[in-house]
């Protein structure tokens, strides 16, 4: 593994002072996403899921008929279909699949549940297209993956067909911050701190929502009967311990859980696949996962 | 997967009384461990390692020059090179290597550090035979996969090079008993419960000996420097959070860490490979890691 590799994106997210407000955050989430461009041979499309904003991708040779339909982080407050462009479309590039990003509605203008609402119409749009349950891959990064899990729960409540598998990069699984890599792994994560965490919780969730509540956090929730699910984290992230105790109370409920611990990684660092090895081989390994659990 | 099968295991395992005593619990793992012959296609070879009696497997086209350095479980009391030949000669097969069990003594006739000496002293002894440290993988279940940490931690402190890899299969490695599934998981766990961990702590842990000491306990270890490991798992065990707390601890310290959970699977369940699919395929998981691993 290149150590210069990774210092180069600590660097790219150090190059600016840390934004304050929300303008300024989602600006910046979009620099730093979008600094490596989309690979030249992959095919976009504009969807329209009932109202909800999408974005289809293919690369050659994929399989139309399969599905990761992801959902980007950023707190549930910024992040988009641009930002994380570059993850989706790779992510479906090593799966062999095509990819649906989600544009949920943000917070603070869109509290809970409206991202859980536009996740929801998302995957019914997509079977509404005829593709199959067990042909669909759930995942996404930070707020994203704690969104999947969410979504998938949801699905289960309803009585409806969940995917085949799921896929959580660095997700972030509780909002109440009690994992003891919060204080540990401060020093050296460079993105993610208590007190930008707990201004996201504040924003997206309603006043007086217990914040344990698994729609919030699903690290509480029942977790019977999710999908094979493959996590993850780096090793240099607060969040680290979200997506541990997640593989452990999971894997506690008979589910099929691989958690990868990478070393010397940063949040979501497959982000930045484009200029990073271990961005890459986890997409890979996730590419893999994903083709094993379809079909 | 086949629930019938695990049923079957586990009505294999509750067939007779559990046994009282030490040399009755020696006899009974070696009858439910040996239940299932070894495959008549695998060559076996008794070898002394400098006093410790060892065992080598090679299954036909696996490779000479690299070698599986496994430990048995059995609590550090009980399990023999016999009681886990089917595991560890299909590990082999899976990893397309050669295999090199190791027969240390077990308490409470030999209580710490003689398992380590003789783990120590077998290393070296195949060190010795011209074997590169690159080329070994290190691996063990139950208490076996705590020795096999246990042995990287003393090579490390003693300045030697280490393996290339660690493989863990339901590894205790917590002798104070403190994880979360010691009790949540009581009722599930056909094997392994607090008294039966106690008495084996009592009989392996001198008098006087912190529980906590990493050299019993590899759990509380200064875990950097490991090399990339693997660590599976069954959800209806006792030692599951002995397994995902390891995976958290190692991974923060920069391993490289996979940790796989196995719904439905018991403790150290691919002893029983034969009669078992989710056995074969965490074995071919396993294989596959350790190829990755190698070269």
């Amino acid at each position: 593994m290149s150590g210069s590799e990774i210092e180069a994106i600590r660097a790219l997210l150090g190059s600016k002072p840390r934004p304050v407000g929300w303008p300024a955050r989602r600006q910046r989430i979009e620099e730093v996403g979008a600094h490596w461009p989309v690979a030249s041979d992959m095919t976009l499309q504009a969807v329209d899921l009932d109202g909800v904003p999408g974005e289809c991708s293919i690369a050659p040779g994929s399989r139309t008929e399969r599905v990761l339909m992801f959902f980007h982080g950023g707190g549930y407050c910024s992040g988009s279909l641009r930002s994380h462009r570059r993850l989706v479309t790779e992510a479906g590039r090593a799966g062999g699949l095509r990819t649906l990003a989600v544009g949920y509605r943000l917070a603070p203008e869109h509290p809970f549940p409206a991202a859980l609402d536009d996740a929801v119409a998302a995957w019914r749009w997509l079977r509404r297209q005829g593709i199959a349950a067990r042909d669909i891959v759930v995942g996404g990064d930070s707020a994203g993956g704690g969104l999947s899990v969410v979504l998938i729960n949801a699905l289960r409540a309803a009585g409806e067909e969940g995917p085949a598998c799921a896929w959580l990069i660095s997700p972030w699984t509780d909002l109440t911050q009690s994992g003891a890599t919060m204080a540990t792994k401060d020093a050296v994560d460079p993105l993610i701190h208590k007190g930008y965490l707990g201004e996201l919780a504040d924003a997206y969730a309603p006043v007086g929502m217990d914040r344990r509540d698994p729609r919030l956090s699903p690290l509480f929730a029942d977790l019977r009967g999710l999908p094979p699910s493959l996590i993850q984290v780096g090793s240099e992230e607060t969040l680290l311990a979200d997506a541990t105790r997640f593989a452990e109370a999971a894997g506690a409920a008979n589910v099929a859980v691989t958690l990868e611990v990478w070393p010397h990684m940063i949040h979501a660092w497959p982000m930045w696949n484009a200029g990073l090895a271990p961005g890459r081989q986890a997409l890979a390994r996730a590419g893999a996962f994903m083709r094993d659990h379809l079909d």
